[in-house]
């Protein structure tokens, strides 16, 4: 039988039977899942990723160890008292290498929590497509792309970031595209000559232009910059081997 | 303040906020929508959306009136004991003008009864695209596009129909597009020059030509085939005056 490949837009309402022992790659890559591949590629150790402000200070707090940083956003902005915010710009080698990092994103970590029935999770952005395909490719089991979206409506990055995954993966093996992948990887090959226009065409890309964070958007646009892939399971994210 | 139009892909977890107050039009264009559209067309008098096939059979007996006909699917085929399928073809005027039709999908009915919140709630698809676009432009409220989906996936061919509407109702007037409107408008875009080839490599397009039915998936890329417009108020859908 061959193997699929799904796409669903937003969180809401994916059924469990798409993600229990799939191999499930979850996308919000404007910013969170770009920020924490580049966290990872600069020598942090691990992400350990929350729902909630409070939930990350009271982890900091459990887990006593002075190399934690806490960061990520609310409303595109850095959180008051948090280390870092969501941009993949501040997460240099200087401030993370070594480090652990607790991270809470508006969409980005409910995201990858639902994705926790996965047999193999992964998160993708542009930054690291190419290397998210390749590990997927070669796992052999149904591939379930989740795109965070905004809130609960359609973040057109996503789909986009979706898309250009579908293409790559099609390269790599035999799967059956069903409807939300065959939609996603058209709507890439819209748009593959300059995806980064699409990216600032977005609601959030706008919304982050306007608040002077442009060289985010600029940046989680570039196919390819990394062979970084972050895995995640047991709550924690680290750099696949 | 410009109006909007946004698309949502699924029909879970729809925000209340956008539907309440909204046009909103509803999609499930294989082949609910469809099939409601040209049984106005044909003289039908009202078509009451029910969810399951039990509440038709209660809904035949409390109304106790002899125009009353049957309708709908379950995997895409007739209920047993029903007068009437899915397919649009079987609703012609002989069979159907001024007759009452309470209607049960898979997709199509959930869809429509959760737009109830809207101001007005039209039912789209390919044959009353321009039509349903006409109108809803005249509405001056935000509007939302609901595609029914296939249970909680997405489907190829109402992102695609909701293109359609995206594109018919940009060329009458300024909205502003939300991402879901600006992937669906581009995802369109991408296939306007066949867009029946695009609804027969659907999953549900495949699966009704697996079953014989691909002459229903043909009549329902008819772009503009009707000038009738379903709206749904009160529990009841007629045609638009």
């Amino acid at each position: 039988m061959s193997l699929e490949i799904e796409v669903f837009a937003t969180l809401n309402g994916i059924p469990d039977e798409a993600i229990n022992n799939k191999t499930v790659i979850v996308i919000d890559v404007l910013r969170a899942t770009t920020t924490i591949t580049v966290a990872l590629a600069a020598g942090c150790l691990e992400v350990i990723p929350v729902l909630t402000p409070e939930e990350a200070i009271e982890m900091r707090e459990r887990l006593g160890d002075e190399r934690v940083l806490l960061g990520g956003e609310r409303n595109a902005l850095k959180i008051p008292g948090f280390d870092l915010g969501n941009s993949p710009l501040e997460y240099t080698t200087e401030i993370v290498a070594g480090k652990r990092l607790i991270i809470t994103t508006t969409n980005g970590t409910r995201a990858i929590r639902r994705a926790a029935g996965g047999r193999l999770v992964f998160l993708g952005a542009m930054i690291n497509a190419p290397a998210v395909a390749g590990l997927a490719a070669t796992a052999a089991t149904d591939i379930t792309i989740i795109c965070a979206g905004t809130r609960d409506r359609f973040s057109l990055e996503d789909f986009l970031t979706a898309g250009l995954l579908v293409d790559q993966l099609a390269g790599q093996g035999e799967f059956v595209l069903r409807d939300g992948a065959l939609a996603a990887r058209d709507y890439y090959y819209c748009h593959r000559a300059d995806p980064a226009a699409a990216l600032k065409a977005s609601f959030h890309g706008r919304l982050l232009a306007d608040l002077g964070m442009e060289a985010d958007v600029e940046f989680c646009s570039r196919v390819g910059a990394t062979d970084v892939v972050p895995v995640y399971g047991g709550g924690i994210i680290k750099k696949a081997s």
